[in-house]
């Protein structure tokens, strides 16, 4: 019953997404598009709704690497724009980071690789995820430092976005999707939540790949496995601990208000890796609505 | 009858925000509380709260001054937090906003002094005042890129906020207050906006400045006009176009859903100011609550 619902229809879907960029880009009253290509599979998804939208010439995509950038990245990002005929620049961030003390934040003689050993043996130990905890108080200050460290980057392209888009009177439109908005899978502040409008906030990752194959988007990017470009290796899903399609489809039980004992039994996963999103749900929650007195 | 209304009772005021940060903080489960110090009133006051919410000992303060920033605003910072007997530190960001192009973003032979006299002269004629276009389409490209220029500020002293307060597992408290949130008197993503908590949202400025007085705030804080630390000389009044105290009355006027031209009647302004204020508030709305597909 789930895994039914998670099938959309791409070409109306398209349609509708396309209608809200038009609209807001009008209502905004900017005169194009402006966004951050990755060379992963959201940003490749949202840069094809915008072209169709308003039309490829009206639409701005900036590459923003740094040293620690794979490689396939910035390939599969000029793909993508070439593919679309938009503009394409590439802004390299490293010594804006550099400046920032970035790359220094690592203390004393721990290295990049050390971090990456780390942070990879850590990443989903169920009581103390790195990524868990850096939604709330973290018991260990290596977490801590490695969290400081690896959200100044979607910060820092947050602020190249925003000094370009006002420069040049342009939308900065977001890439962010429903699953890892919902867990909070992003650097607040960031690329991913500091955009002026979100058209793929809608839709799982599961159902943006849908809209991906339809959209024509290249092979190599859909198929490769999606990574928040933190550190070499480390994937999206090895962060969460869970496959995007398991939990897409908690999230989609916990949405339509199914008995919490059912959605474990229905997807066939441990019930504790429904707490587990819930609890991810909620520490994220303030991060979206930022609590103010009343 | 508005008049009347904005008065508050600062005693138990105090009280409840200072509930509001000590829930807060306990909740997402951090060390302390940390905040950006500008030397202005309402940072003034919210340092006052934190500090009397979770002692002094538990909050951090940062001065993050640039070269054009004032002398006395560093003086004032440091008055505050030595009177409170919180942590204070100063944290340049000259260099971080150099290396980011800050000081060059101005085109050609243009100097900040000549942008200052232009803007100066341009806030404030209604049809085109740099402020409102800033909040949407600009026709003109000088006021966009000083839009650009200066929104970095704001956004680099969010981002040094951040770095500290994930290392040290603080709660970045945000110190905007209701009348400037309300028309969007603050550059977007930046340390107005993009915080953990606003423990002063609710309250107008003309109440905040009433906390103030209580708090024993410095005098020559709360006396001095409220300023973005922009360009020297440029307060918030003159950017507005409107004093608070007109400002807040409107503001009032239309949430408690008074007929309009009531509102300008009972104040005594132009309803030309009301239909401002009302559009002003429009223009920012969509900084606040970021539209997505639906």
């Amino acid at each position: 019953m789930l895994r039914k619902k998670i099938r959309i229809n791409p070409e109306s879907e398209c349609l509708r997404i396309e209608g809200f960029i038009k609209e807001k880009r009008q209502e905004m009253g900017r005169k194009g598009a402006l966004l951050g290509l990755s060379g992963g599979i959201d940003s490749a998804v949202v840069a094809s709704l915008a072209a169709r939208a308003i039309g490829p010439e009206c639409v701005s995509c900036v590459f923003m690497p740094e040293k620690h950038t794979s490689r396939d990245s910035g390939k599969h990002a000029q793909l993508v724009a070439t593919r679309l005929g938009v503009e394409y620049k590439t802004h390299n961030i490293t010594p804006k980071l550099n400046n920032f003390g970035f790359y220094r934040f690592v203390p004393g003689n721990i290295t990049i690789s050390m971090i990456r050993k780390v942070l990879l043996s850590v990443v989903r130990s169920k009581d103390e995820s790195s990524f868990e905890s850096g939604l709330g108080k973290s018991n260990s200050k290596f977490i801590a430092q490695a969290n400081a460290f690896y959200r100044i980057k979607p910060r820092m392209r947050m602020m190249v976005l925003y000094e370009q888009s006002e420069r040049e009177d342009l939308l900065v439109v977001g890439t962010a999707n429903k699953s890892e908005y919902a867990i909070g899978l992003y650097a607040s502040h960031g690329c991913d939540d500091a955009v002026d409008i979100m058209p793929i906030r809608h839709l799982f990752k599961t159902e943006v790949i849908q809209l991906a194959e339809y959209l024509d988007v290249p092979k190599e990017i859909i198929e490769k496995p999606p990574s928040p470009d933190f550190i070499a290796g480390m994937t999206d899903e090895g962060i969460i601990g869970l496959s995007y399609e398991i939990l897409d489809l908690i999230l989609l039980g916990l949405e339509l208000g199914y008995p919490l004992a059912n959605i474990a039994a229905e997807i066939g996963c441990d019930s504790l890796d429904v707490d587990y999103v819930i609890g991810l749900k909620r520490k994220s929650q303030y991060r979206k609505d930022i609590p103010y007195t009343v």
